[in-house]
């Protein structure tokens, strides 16, 4: 049952041509997400320009362009995230305007590139294998209408490094930071700025590391207090939060 | 060497009283902080209305007294949490002003009543056992500055609950969601508003809980984008994050 | 707005004294569960006769107190669970009609004692220290009103012990198998009978029982096709779901 | 020893042709199984129909051929778990009958489509990577004989999808609900309806997720009473436990 | 239905007393363990001088006296593990010829002292915090008919002491070692001689020693082909297999 | 320094022809294992017809054949375990008496066939998929001159099949018990007899099998006192341990 | 047999009055000890000053004063660790020269100061609530001759104060580094600094901490390649490693 | 802002070029490193003769090449570590002088041989499987200046190779030592000798052994208290910390 319905059952109550009873037994029956209940948002300014995301992990090349190609008839950002470099090819050359990034697997359609992003989101990992989750967190805060400053070569253990970049950190409005092994960047960029910090564990390192457990034990238990965590690996939800964080 | 010896010696330098060399070694010596370079913030604004925060666990009543004495000499606003009930009892005796929170054993000086959050933050639990700590994300918010509205009786097991709350809910502009047991309330909360939220797991619970741990694993793998996660029982931190994220 | 406002939006509309729009407008935002949309239950009558159930542990005597007497007002059947002797001793002097059960912490008050599950259930565990649990499945199981039949010295150890039950274990409709250890006895008994079987691993043990995870681990393994498993120490949850298997 | 020899001896006493003393000896050693003591069944007819279950994980299609025949030449029903693509082809090219499910890798010959079970099961889950596991409980709840109401795109975080569902949902008399990443699911479902609830963790997800443990513990967690859990991935035993409980 | 009634059915039968097919359904049914079917012992001589067990952990000292003392009616050897010290105090005082162990918490009534193994047991162990753990081995052994060298004070990183006792080592017929911390004793041993080595592992040491993991995995891991293990702190299990053992 | 050596240093000093200093200084220092101090076995005969072993995983072919044709000039037993099938076909092509056993990837030169163990081994496991280890234990044993009774086909959950086997189980002298998935077979064997039963946990199964752990979990916190494990897959630590317990 | 023995057993050989076969028999059974092989030192220098070491956890107080006043008798230097205070009470009443450290439950006798270290060590923490490891690691260092140098308030989140220590970190010749929550400290100054640092976990923390296995993995997984660790709280282990190092 | 350009600041205030304040806001603000804060290092022979160190593992070969490459134009000695074969390959083609190590992966530049270690570093190994992290400890000792004394043939279960080897052992000042599986042998070896052992736990092993964790846990409790560790596989940190302790 649409609004539309709902006026039309009331239309008729009003008319005489349906009985409060009956009305009353439509009511209680219509089906639940048709009145607009499941999300009753009051920001919905919040919304504009949210891009449509689609999971490709485990999805054929196929199935890829088929959803992205109907959610490309009505929105101009699309994210596709975690694309095989097969599924890659096959929307690149189906789709027009898709940017693929193979380190993160991530394809882009970045049609409306309005900034609706009050400030700037810092996005930081330690080294080159933390890149791809960094790169993952950069596109979808960039597709979601943020300005996005990366900072991909500080480290806990390059304390130099991280401190030359320390205006660049205090300029931001949020700050998502990647990193494997133990995972200590958060805090120690947690202490130096004063804004949300988002910690994305990455699953790089060997032994001990577990593939990304003592990151994230690391990030949760930081003993800087402006910073919270994502799960292993998803720069697409840091990046998303970020994303939500900027725009408040 | 503070901004003013650091002045003294470029004086020196000036009026011919130190050589070069010497200046150029007593520079390159000086004491890291002194400069002000540690904490480096544009957003200073950010910085007002702080509170000082002093983690009682494991301290002597005495020690607590003695450091929230000294606070509270510069700040209006001193939060302590964890706080033993013998603490409390010397410290709300000793200190005027002192509200004292038995179920998450905090402990609040709120003298600058400001409001400088932007918005509303609501704080969520699913049932009484989670109240402890959600009170600490209260509590953490309500002295650094921030309107709360506590919603402590809904649960993803009673799911009508939480959809009558869903206007007070999408009225927030960040959510704090404290959960033990499966800690699904956070994926719930967070299918029905667009604002970030914060998961806080609580070690509520007995065998397959294990303290804490399936809550915190729920959070993490949360299938809604916009939730993301901090310590177990750390209702402080999830308050604290919260906050900045309101003051932005 | 409970069905009677609804009514009366109707009513006003029908008789003109409420405009189609507004009246739209109100029941969209109408509280949900007012409408009794939550709990839709076609099969009403499994719910005849259901005890309503106070979870003890972490509550004050008091709280226990005060919570089950208002229960009592309207259910002739309440369980408290996990109730500390001394709330046990408060509970029985003053509310009338209570058993208390030390070994499991549970306190029943069994006004209705009519039989509405189909069959028997079995309530099985291998050794004393079982037995705790194995009688919280028990009580909450006769106060659901079904018939139980408890056998509680049978262990994959002593396999003639179970052989020597086999008739009573074939008789159930549905079999609770309590098991600390290696939490072998549900493979055991579901090998021998064509009923479901839910296991409930207990905490008992040392060393590599890990509290539990040990059977914990041993149900969900089980090789035999008709076991389904609930909490470590979760003997109300396994009594739980087997009334209401029995009830069908 | 079958029944027919063990008549035997007892003739051969009568006639006198066995003495006292050997008929005991010959009774005491004989092979136990047959006496048909193993399973004691007096809910035979609960056994009607059961179909013939093949775990063909690990087994080379030539394996699968010959066992699968050979059950065919009494039974009706016959189920073959995860099969691999390889297997299905043999089998299904020299077994007239079959059919192949490539998700779940199952292979059903479905001769006796007798419905037995009372009333309907519905099997519900997440997202499409959830539907393997949900297919093989379907299947399996098919072949012994169940009406099956499969709802494959209801989540947590989409909770209106849910709502939208719950006439179905409460339709069912029992439930198998395979979920993923935090394994909400089942404890969702449990609030909304009064039949048992089966829940399935599946290995789906990344990071934190485990490989299906947070899934795991957080449905042995579930804070709704009607919840039981089976193995990770273990689409099977869910749809073999719901069958046993419709049939009762 | 013993022995003997078995016998009158087939006299019955025999006399024509009883019908073959009434005799038949009677054997069917009866009763599983009368038929002493449930322990056949060929190696009977094993079972000899056997002492009866009681786990003493969790029961009061009216239950432990209560049990002893019935088992005392017929055994001359009874072993009570795990007995608090308050359990001890009753036990000792109401039963004759206690021996209390505290270290271990064992009690014992040792009246038959034939020694029926036929070596020597060694119970090794590193130092004084794993004496509790041997001492039960040790104890064990003692009532089962042992005899038994102690050798109480060797460990893997003072390797003199393990090599001056190879003599002593060499002489057992089977050896029991006992280690906390890393566990690497029983690989020391084993390496040293040639018969089986039974390792347990204690619940000694801190941090990463997790109550006894570590040397739990650090024996199962073993390097030396002569060693298996039983459970942490189970010196009663491991002297009750080197019992067995030594006895064939 | 081999005996002769220093028999020869005793001889110089008797005959004045080494001074009794020197003599102290090259005893002091004489390499340790010259002396034979290493491995002092005074049963001896425990050590005949010990068979050479060589760990195949991780070796080349040619390093295998290099390995086993060295150890055959001096050795008519070898067991090579873990082998891969290529190193399989090189090592059965260029040694000859080579038996291989695919399953389990075990090659065996058996050239000595002595029966030296005192009775009969039975090795036990419950399906297909645990034959593999179960074989292991078995080559192992046989080759280390014991005589083998295996019983492939017993399980927890078809406890008339394991009833059926009493006897020949109770025959054994020991007994290796070979299962995965809840690891629960040796409880129930141990229960049946009165030798000592040694546990492999196998890494069959999924889920919350955790590759062996719930097995391993299970069989180390057994009910049965007679049961000891083995590391997970460990078949040929099993086959060895029993070996030396038949021998003894 | 001690030297003075085997010398003896020499110069009866010289002397004829034992035959060589004799000789050879009793030398080829010597205690191995007393050969003195058992630590063959070539840096005996380093073993001058080494204080005895007593682990007080879990023994009487008057075991303690029994073991250390024997001690003390020999040596000046002894130190007794984890001392309970009951225990402290006790052998400072007794033993004269005793220091207790209650934070760490140390006891130190020092009575021999020599420094023997070449360098200083530096013993870092983070907080107050580290401060009982690293005063345990500070005072073992200095009973075994060092210069210490502790430094007492860094950590990660507020790097300023470790930028401003950064001379005293880069005098030290070992540090030792003392962290509990994420473990991040080590990398952090190793980073800074040249010279081996040695991490020591602490149990402080809640929750997702796991009493100090997060800082434990945080450490192993390090991205400074000069850091190394120690068990949990085994400040005593920093110590003594540092002191080892210092002494080269 | 490099030395010069403070210097010449400096320069600028002497001679009234530049006015005092202009000058303090230039210091201020200077980027950080520059200054060469960074690593301020009074042990500065300690870093003559470093090596560049190159982590190959996920770079492609070009990226190997090009980095090694252009540091072979300031650096005499540079280490490849875990390349590929491939990587090798192109490496060793392309840049004269490298050495390819194919049991670790190491590539080695060892132009400057010179001696900076002031003793030998013994590098210790169980068995076959451990050489490749072994090989990396040794590789990494050598090329940072080091003696190295390689002992790859001792084991804990075979004790006597270990005594043999103990004068070279205590010849070491410090020692490094590889071990999988119960990862015992770093305390056998501790207790040997007075110098510091680093503990190298390796990922071999199988089932209980969980890819390096039991050798671990093992190393981290340790008995011995000379004992340090680093990450599972981490053959070089092993190699460079010895390095370091034994420059010093």
């Amino acid at each position: 049952m649409t609004e539309g319905q709902l006026r039309e059952v009331l239309e008729q109550v009003r008319t005489g041509a349906m009985e409060v009873d009956r009305a009353l037994d439509r009511v209680r029956h219509l089906p639940f997400e048709d009145l607009g209940f499941a999300k009753v948002d009051h920001h919905r300014a919040l919304r504009h320009g949210m891009p449509e995301v689609v999971y490709g992990q485990g999805k054929t090349p196929e199935q890829i362009v088929s959803i992205a190609g109907r959610l490309l008839e009505h929105a101009q950002n699309v994210l596709i995230t975690r694309a095989s470099e097969e599924a890659a090819a096959v929307v690149t050359e189906q789709l027009p305007g898709a940017e693929w990034f193979p380190l993160s697997g991530a394809i882009r359609f970045w049609g409306d590139r309005t900034v609706r992003g009050k400030g700037t989101i810092a996005v930081v990992c330690a080294g080159t294998t933390d890149i791809p989750v960094a790169e993952e967190a950069q596109i979808t805060a960039e597709v979601m209408g943020n300005r996005v400053d990366s900072i991909f070569d500080v480290g806990v253990a390059g304390i130099h490094r991280l401190m030359s970049n320390r205006e660049r950190l205090a300029s931001a409005r949020v700050i998502v930071v990647c990193a494997g092994m133990e995972g200590a960047l958060p805090s120690a960029v947690g202490g130096l700025v004063s804004c949300p910090v988002i910690g994305v564990p990455t699953s790089i390192g060997y032994g001990a590391s577990f593939k990304g457990v003592a990151a994230l034990l690391g990030m949760l238990t930081s003993c800087a207090s402006n910073v919270c965590v994502v799960n292993i690996d998803n720069g697409f939800g840091a990046g998303y939060v970020a994303s939500l964080i900027n725009r408040e």
